[in-house]
């Protein structure tokens, strides 16, 4: 691993925010109001001071977007101002500072993270979530559909996805109450409402997007990159029973609704562009309108944590639960955008579009319960000597994410983390 | 009919926009800026100039959601904030309308609807559309998976919905592109891309919400009404073809995402109150959480119109092609609302909950061309000589919508309307 770039903030070595990564959100400043920034070793940022203080001038002629509360209107620009600005902030943050030091409220500047609450760092205008790991459709067709081709004849053609509930969008951090629902037992000739009994998690990577399109205007694969900001975990929360009753047949609809939990830094894809890599081999090849001249694929290493209550009292670690790669995924972010769009639809700023679950080949990689636990005849052994099938009341699940690349200094994503509510 | 009652507005006998009804909008005001205003007869009463003279200081403490350029902030409010506007507007019209003439710029106020653009009346935060006629369902059952139970087992337990895409609601006029996708035709073996050869409406009327709710809030069905503002006509325009290749498993997506328009004039609540009516019978009874102890239907007319690009040429008039009535429809917006939000969902200020395709009991009353023409198996005959099984290029559909009850005077939802232009 490389050594991390100077910076006058300083930066622990193991940190997930090297002066490489400069990743965006936006916090509760002390003043009560929302601040955009970005964050550097455990320290924040803080842009809106620093526009404030003329210390963008030259990379964004009007400075308001840097002054709102939300990305969203920086998210309305394109890559050459989004790269502008991260070139600026690097230089401000690089070596001696001096820049920011002569500027009138230098100290006002840089926050300690764990100071502030950190906030949904953009409004969720549209919110997709596909389906594009290979792994994770056939393992769930081998799960719900035994016996059959696991597979859908669709799935090799195009991104399988759906819209999801832009106004569950939450961010890290945020306490998700265990759902209500209809559910049906096997057994049993009609449904009944209560909270689910099949709580669980999926890990996945999104994509948010600005440079908004205008309706009737598809995104080519090639251009694809002009319209992504960058990345955020996500936690896909899942209510498998409610799911598997309601879904035919128009799709996950209450399942899903309730909670989707985002890391709270938004990594861009000038930071990830040195760990861009190959994609699995496509077979059969894509349709023209998918086809693809480049690597879009990121080499961006998954872990997945679970701690139960009783493990939080006795004070033991979160255990791992599942580790994977976002590089495993089929179908990859460019191929999704040109599909989505192929139609004409047009693409928000602040629009967000999740890969789907990303589990890898083996067993420990897989990225949801269902699967890992092959839907509860494989329980989890926790370290406290508890089981789990799905997940409990007082479970927390923390999600992380990091790029990696021989040579180069490793950059993260954060966490996003989420603790499980009884149902109300 | 019972005679409408008097403004000092002119009101053409048939209008759809009697002081009865006062529907809200959003136009482009001759400065050039979006204004909210109500219809009445063929004006505009412009709310934000009304406002600012202070005729509604009593209703309102703070004007600033009425100089709003949308609904949403008036949408944030509830229903007595609503009504008091409401009341207001009604008595600034009504008889001699001194108030208003004594006003500075009163000239101002009232504007012809021809000499203004009518724009998307609220940013849609969330789009769901339902599934709620029981004869629409038990049509695509037949049409889509003959031999089987037309009904799934889930749908008499739950209103069945998805969530579609928010970024893609367009407003009466918008032209439709016709859309580009993925088919594949039974006797391929691989599907290709191209326009869609199955275009297809969907007649639907659909509920805006305000008063925002937390994630974990259930609206219970008696709460319903604090939060639904009003009703629109929604026209949800399908590609069969794309859909029935992508929507396994996980529904409809871009046969649907390309296009979905709203009429312009937000018909509330409140006007509609006295044309609500029984529904149909439900059986099995809904479990508690969907009871239903008062009416929650409502007797709208809805018309459907085809003019094809021969038809204008010449001349001849939109036909009618279809009459239906929401009334029809099995689950209520009260059951629907209760059920999008038992999962803990929160309600958004500007969420546009659509019905699903309103179709009859008799084939006349179909909502959709896939159901009209039994899949292109019994055609239209226009009165041009032409037949129709799907839309072609530059055939204009016209949706229209109005509530009657013996002894009130009809009020009206203007229409929405769509021409389908070639794909790019």
């Amino acid at each position: 691993m490389k050594q991390q770039s100077e910076s006058w903030v300083p930066i622990p070595a193991d940190s997930d925010f090297p002066l490489e990564n400069l990743p965006y959100g936006v916090f509760r400043a002390e003043n009560g109001e929302n601040h955009i920034g970005v964050a550097i070793g455990d320290s924040i940022f803080d842009l809106r001071e620093a526009a404030a203080a003329g210390l963008f001038d030259r990379a964004l002629p009007d400075c308001a977007p840097l002054g709102a509360p939300t990305l969203n209107q920086l998210l309305a620009f394109g890559r050459a101002t989004w790269s502008a600005i991260r070139v600026r902030a690097k230089q401000l943050l690089s070596s001696d500072g001096e820049a920011v030091h002569r500027a009138k409220n230098a100290e006002r500047m840089v926050i300690k993270q764990r100071d502030v609450m950190l906030k949904l760092p953009f409004e969720v205008s549209d919110y997709v979530d596909f389906y594009s790991s290979i792994e994770h459709a056939t393992n769930l067709g081998k799960i719900l559909r035994p016996g059959t081709e696991p597979l859908l004849p669709n799935w090799r053609y195009l991104p399988i996805g759906y819209h999801g509930r832009a106004s569950s969008v939450v961010v890290d951090g945020t306490l998700v109450v265990r759902p209500n629902g209809q559910a049906k037992l096997p057994d049993s000739n009609s449904p009944a409402f209560g909270p689910t009994k099949a709580l669980d998690i999926e890990l996945e990577m999104g994509f948010v997007t600005g440079r908004s399109t205008r309706l009737g205007e598809p995104i080519p694969v090639e251009q694809a990159r002009e319209h992504i900001f960058g990345l955020v975990i996500v936690n896909d929360w899942s209510a498998r029973d409610i799911q598997a009753w309601e879904y035919q047949p128009l799709g996950p609809f209450l399942g899903k609704s309730f909670a989707t939990s985002i890391s709270p830094w938004v990594v861009t894809l000038d930071a990830l562009e040195p760990y861009r890599c190959p994609g699995p081999p496509q077979e059969p090849p894509p349709l023209p309108y998918l086809e693809q001249k480049e690597d879009f694929s990121y080499d961006i290493e998954l872990q997945v944590f679970l701690q139960s209550a009783v493990m939080h009292q006795k004070h033991m670690a979160p255990a791992i639960i599942a580790k994977s790669n976002f590089k495993a995924m089929y179908w990859s972010m460019a191929q999704q955008l040109a599909h989505l769009t192929s139609n004409g639809a047009r693409i928000p700023a602040g629009g967000l579009y999740a890969s789907g679950t990303i589990s890898g080949e083996s067993p420990d990689s897989y990225g949801s319960l269902i699967e890992l636990t092959w839907r509860g005849t494989k329980p989890l052994k926790l370290p406290s000597g508890e089981e789990r099938g799905f997940l409990e009341d007082g479970d927390t699940v923390i999600m992380r994410a990091s790029a990696h690349r021989d040579g180069l200094p490793r950059i993260g994503f954060g966490e996003v983390r989420g603790t499980i509510l009884p149902a109300e």
